[in-house]
């Protein structure tokens, strides 16, 4: 294993000591492992709270500022973050107005988020909550009862952020969550594994003349294992079964070519060229986008496609003013 | 080979159809293969133009756009642009009032530009040239007299670009890029070798146990291999050359810790945070920080350092807007 670390044991404690050193946009609570942001939320804001196993940064650590998150919770690798770290978050940037719990579709987040909204409630804070659950490569999988949530995560904290910020209330905040969560779709692939630095090896076996179609963000199985194929081929398997599951055909929509952490940013470009050319022979027209590693699997080398159908409002919404390490514009 | 491509072969054009598609920012010269701002250099603004091999995006061609580049030329891989690209750059982004080239110093880039800004002279435009040769691992090199330039690149082409943007003159926008030339340094350390698309297998062999410090951007060898260490003594493998190279004691610097290409964006937040304690420790005052992939090397895994001494006035200019796919803040 070959890795910028010191110990198995310490990477996610002394990579948030350099979260804090680095990103001004947030203050770093390491007792309870939570990002929040750098000034308290502003008196009667909603506040947005995510978070999820470490292991895909920029997310959700990194979209903590003006504009999208309020706090992040920090989970061990690829592990749920615990109640009380979501309770000390909620507690921590509550300001009147009640907070809004954005949670990927796994069942430990599901669970442990249930559980401190719970807390939350008997501490007289009042929660909201989406589930996101965008992933249309397999029903359920290892970790997950329905779909799993993944890309569709980066451009609903996004959106959401954006809302809350305009000084939207709980209802009306959750309601745009909701509407995103609806309207959009994500596909993944994985040309390699990632490795978890605890084990030291890679998650799962992928010969070299394989992919993997419609990988987690886990490294857990897709649908299926197929030859290595060219990038045009790989945009067709992964926007093809988008475009199956809803119809985004004559819409606007937000696409996002994402990495997964280990392919550079030369291939998300190409793969961007070919998902795009695809989008417009299948008539749905691409109003934002949105190409990098924006939520990752460790060093996994691969791509994922997110689309989301964006009316004006939601556009409006992505177009407001945004200052997080991860995402930054008008301002 | 595992990527994200068709083929070898198409890579870069396949790339820049891509890029022309995704960055609002920018309008591809297919024919030249120069990436030009969309909007048209400002009349009396000093044009500001880089360029070199593909494979180290978002360098150049990310850093176009408002408050940075007017123009990119896109070389083969880890190849650099013919004369003719510069000088298709050089005349089309002129506005009236000079274009400065920065070169990194490699031979066939700083022979090339050379060129290239003969042949803009015999066109009646006026060219200034900086050679960035920052990196304090070897004094000579595979492709180099001279030292290597690498992640100072990308400061100095942020902070002289604000210059041009606020109107200096040509002479004054290359005194910036010289000051900034003459106070940074960088190192850099693989952990693993890249794979260029047309050789099919990694550059160099690097045993699962070693690394490489003093890496170029290329995969071209640094001063030795030595056993895998941890963050923090790699940490001081890039920082203690870097400190004994310039004196930055008692300056404020800007500090950059960049990722090969990749490297998951977790451990170069532990890297910052062991560079940080470094610094701190040596009276080093970090004013500005810098973590993420900006000067890659393809798919490989490792990191560099880079570090520039930063006066009020260099802050300032690093602080100005800037609006492009790779750097983007206040605007």
């Amino acid at each position: 294993m070959k890795k910028l670390i010191n110990s198995p044991d310490d990477v996610i404690a002394e990579a948030l000591k350099g979260i804090g050193a680095a990103d001004q946009n947030v203050r770093v609570d390491h007792d309870n492992r939570v990002i929040f942001r750098a000034e308290p939320t502003r008196p009667g804001k909603v506040a947005v709270i995510s978070g999820g196993g470490s292991g895909h940064e920029p997310l959700h650590g990194g979209f903590v500022g003006t504009g999208m998150l309020d706090a992040a919770c920090v989970g061990e690798m690829f592990t749920s973050p615990t109640p009380d770290q979501m309770l000390a978050a909620t507690t921590g940037a509550e300001a009147g107005a009640g907070v809004l719990h954005i949670v990927k579709n796994y069942t430990g987040d599901v669970m442990n988020f249930e559980m401190a909204a719970e807390l939350a409630a008997d501490a007289g804070v009042r929660v909201a909550t989406v589930v996101v659950a965008d992933d249309v490569a397999v029903e359920d999988s290892l970790y997950t009862a329905g779909r799993r949530g993944v890309g569709l995560t980066v451009l609903l904290e996004k959106i959401v952020g954006a809302a809350a910020e305009e000084g939207r209330d709980l209802d009306a905040v959750a309601a745009v969550a909701n509407r995103v969560n609806e309207h959009g779709r994500s596909m993944g692939m994985a040309l390699t594994s990632c490795t978890v630095p605890a084990a030291g090896r890679p998650t799962f076996d992928l010969p070299t003349d394989q992919m993997e179609i419609g990988i987690g963000i886990h490294g857990e199985p897709g649908r299926h294992r197929e030859p290595l194929a060219g990038a045009q081929d790989i945009a067709g398997r992964l926007v093809g079964p988008i475009l199956a599951d809803h119809d985004f055909t004559g819409s606007e929509v937000i696409v996002m070519v994402n990495g997964m952490g280990g392919t550079p940013l030369i291939e998300l470009y190409l793969m961007y060229g070919e998902v795009k050319a695809l989008l417009d022979a299948a008539g749905v027209r691409v109003a934002r986008n949105l190409v990098g590693n924006y939520i990752t699997s460790l060093d996994m080398a691969g791509c994922s496609v997110t689309l989301l159908k964006a009316d004006p409002e939601l556009l409006a919404l992505w177009d407001a003013p945004v200052k997080t390490a991860g995402l930054r514009w008008g301002m």
